[in-house]
């Protein structure tokens, strides 16, 4: 397959490359594992629920990593690298913990060439790692805060899997902080939870409810876990990070105490906190488009991509001029920060069109032979397929401009969505009926049991994503503050409405 | 223990800080361990030979990270994340490559509550991973080169381990590539090999001997594998990045064929990679002295700690004064670029010298009341001890201009050590006599046979670091390039010397 087929085929075949992809709107399952394939953002790996992250997937995870490192680095957190092993002893350390991830656990008993005297457990997640060193390191008050972060892989054996969603192996850092007194712990967890949401709702653009779990659905260990809760296009929920509150849990279990300044010894308060690259599956799903994949700028691989319209074979010298505009197009953005890729590849315009839609580059710029007569460049972002065009001379300036509003869009998309598909529910068949016409969150008076919970559950599938700090819009535009009423299933007190949905 | 105990003997707690760290003149290896954990760059773990990795010797290797990526990124890498597990089948695919590591495997043989139908090793590198996605990834010359990296931690199930130098588990790079002939795949083994050596003199201040490694020292599954040698203060090389030209062994273990211009079913042609967070004890080990680590300021977490002194409790004017040129000299800092750490706990000054000087602060900026009387600072470089003052308002620049010093006499010492400890030697005698005398590298003829490599090895404990492109500077002065001689060992001709050193 040589330069000729692709350039007499080259159109066609750009158009089938997208034509192939399931419709968004049509099969969003299919749709997500065919894009991410496609886009080559992952792919699959021999053993069952593992992937591959390929350079353009990762490209996205590192930047996501920026975005919330730096936010982690600007409220004081350091970052570590603790141990991927942990012997069995320690995980059974304490009891809700254990039976909450043993069953998930990937156990390491050969090593070496010998048999192991004790199971080694992968980290499912890193609390009796990181109990265990917070025993040795604090012992007086001066030794805390202990604000520490690691960016790592957790293991968890996962029956159904799915690309990023839900992996047995996945990315993710894990927050681990140690305090002297109760307050500053749960400043810290809800400080923690508002950086998830400031980094999930500026950078990547998906709109978050936040709230308190039940006690069915919190962290094993944990005394409350506080969750951002995200809408997908079908419907379901994809809780995109978690912050939690464990109380004196694992100080008590790893028995990591302190000498406080009234010279008595007690055990510290500790939080723990996770944003995983599951929502950078959130960000696809929410984003994309029938075409192929949107993505918001702030994490866009390629925020740009410039596509040089070739000159007429007899024109030598607009070939020329092509070239010299688009290296100095290209100059002229990445000097002013953006992230640019140019394709100079020997496709045809047309699948190079197709292929960077599939690949969600939020901004095209096509410069041809008479842009550059007229000193102007064309720009057609991603999300409206708008078209306009830009003086040569004003690019950056106008590039960044329609990032701005790409960005902007995307997210008032996804909240215009959310607001159209959540609802309030006054009883069990209310609630039934709202997630069969238009699934969505609803938002429904819960008396706080865990029968009247798992009966929500049985009887429509929906779980209680969380106890929401403020009533999110919901369609009818009846604006509502949480307040008490009486539980949808067995008709007792509620403090307030609960935010209900299926989930991912 | 509260503030009052502190502040009356934190001086002379200060010194103790010191005093108690072992000479690195004295015993490297006790220094080396003890310098660690003062310092808190590590710390041990549970199991065996695993480590922790604390904040400041998790920012030093942030930086190094830093540093390496962005040569990776500039000559065309991109990063991805592959999976953590692979199957047993898969590693033992490359015949040699298996033999190599099996050994050191740690194994998974349950998992999700089940014992598993085949083991699954952690990867102790992961040639027969991207071997295994790259067979089905490529299939036409347009889809190569590849040239991807992964930043991950691997397992080898060691028995001897040390900080850093030897773990369980490291903190790495890996690189793998695939070309489509084998001189491109050639030219990116050296091409890479270039990238560590720059990396190592350049930033860690390091010098290296770039080389061939002999047929008993290659990587496993290896045609060829090239290497930077260290020398550690006691002598000892270490074998600082490795870079490897697999030909196509792994390319046919794992059938990575692609369809070539001339319309032929060709194998590709691979290399791989690495540089692990062992080079950082490289670092430690190098450049330290008695008083602690001495960091280039390249990778040091802090390049300048600001060390307020107090002024007289009866003079809250001059207290003032000087929080107010401490926070401007801070911010004038930070703001030329630099990595700048204030020093406001309420130990003394004396004992914040010790502690910043054991954790190896290249610059320390000292601003009392005289000081800003005179609108000066005290600047104080850790690798001379030498003081010297600058206007405040010059202070950036001053400092600027210190820590290039720095980076530059750390560098220069080093190479001088090494061209001390650097000799020839014409026979086993010789080789025995300089390497007890004063051990180091050693430069002697030998035949290629793997007879004379393990009778080497046997009668002096020096291992072949590497057959170098150039000969390195010796001690004696003299001059000399790659050329002929008799095996030290048989006598049969030789084609040039090798470089000698027992090794960590």
């Amino acid at each position: 397959m040589g330069d000729r087929t692709l350039d007499t085929t080259g159109e066609r075949q750009g158009r089938d490359f997208v034509t192939d992809l399931t419709k968004k709107s049509v099969d969003l399952s299919r749709w997500y594992t065919e894009v991410i394939q496609k886009a080559e953002l992952a792919d699959y790996w021999q053993i069952h629920g593992f992937q591959v992250i390929r350079p353009y997937g990762y490209a996205i995870w590192e930047l996501m990593q920026a975005g919330l490192d730096g936010r982690f680095k600007a409220t004081g957190h350091k970052n570590v690298y603790f141990p991927l092993l942990m012997p069995e002893s320690l995980l059974t350390k304490e009891a809700e913990h254990v039976e909450g991830f043993a069953p998930e656990v990937a156990w390491v008993t050969e090593a070496g060439g010998e048999k192991l005297a004790e199971r080694l457990a992968i980290r499912p997640t890193s609390e009796a790692i990181f109990g265990t060193m917070y025993s040795k390191w604090v012992q007086s008050w001066r030794d805390l805060p202990l604000l520490l972060n690691q960016w790592c892989s957790v293991v968890r054996w996962e029956k159904a899997t799915r690309f990023f969603l839900r992996t047995t192996e996945f990315l993710w850092q894990e927050g681990h902080t140690a305090h002297r007194a109760e307050d500053e712990a749960r400043q810290e967890t809800m400080r923690m939870l508002d950086t998830y949401r400031d980094f999930v709702e500026r950078d990547l653009a998906v709109p978050v409810i936040p709230g308190r779990k039940s006690e069915a659905e919190k962290f094993a260990g944990a005394d409350s876990t506080y969750t951002i809760e995200a809408l997908m296009p079908d419907g379901q929920a994809l809780q995109s990070a978690t912050s939690h509150f464990l109380g004196q849990n694992f100080a008590r279990a790893f028995d990591i105490t302190f000498q406080d300044l009234d010279s008595q010894r007690k055990h510290v308060w500790t939080t723990s906190w996770g944003l995983s690259a599951r929502t950078l599956g959130a960000v696809i799903m929410v984003h994309g488009d029938d075409s192929g994949l949107i993505f918001p700028p702030r994490v866009a691989p390629h925020q740009v991509v410039i596509v040089p319209i070739p000159a007429r074979a007899s024109r030598p010298t607009d070939e020329e001029a092509v070239r010299g505009a688009v290296e100095a197009a290209r100059q002229a953005l990445t000097g002013a920060g953006l992230r640019v890729e140019v394709d100079w590849s020997d496709k045809t315009p047309g699948w190079k069109f197709s292929e960077w839609e599939l690949r969600g580059v939020p901004l095209r710029v096509e410069i041809g032979p008479r842009d550059v007569q007229k000193a102007q460049a064309v720009l057609v972002r991603r999300d409206t397929r708008e078209k306009t065009f830009a003086p040569l001379a004003g690019l950056p300036a106008a590039a960044a401009d329609v990032l701005e509003q790409v960005q902007a869009v995307l997210y008032d998309r996804a909240v215009a969505f959310r607001k159209a598909r959540t609802s309030r529910a006054a009883s069990l068949d209310e609630l039934k009926v709202a997630l069969q016409a238009a699934p969505g969150f609803v938002l429904a008076h819960w008396c706080g049991s865990a029968e009247c919970e798992a009966r929500i559950k049985a009887e429509t599938g929906a779980t209680i994503r969380c106890i929401p700090f403020e009533e999110p819009e919901t369609a009818d535009g009846v604006a509502a503050q949480p307040g008490p009423g009486s539980c949808v299933v067995d008709g007792k007190p509620s403090a307030q409405r609960a935010l209900l949905a299926r989930a991912y």
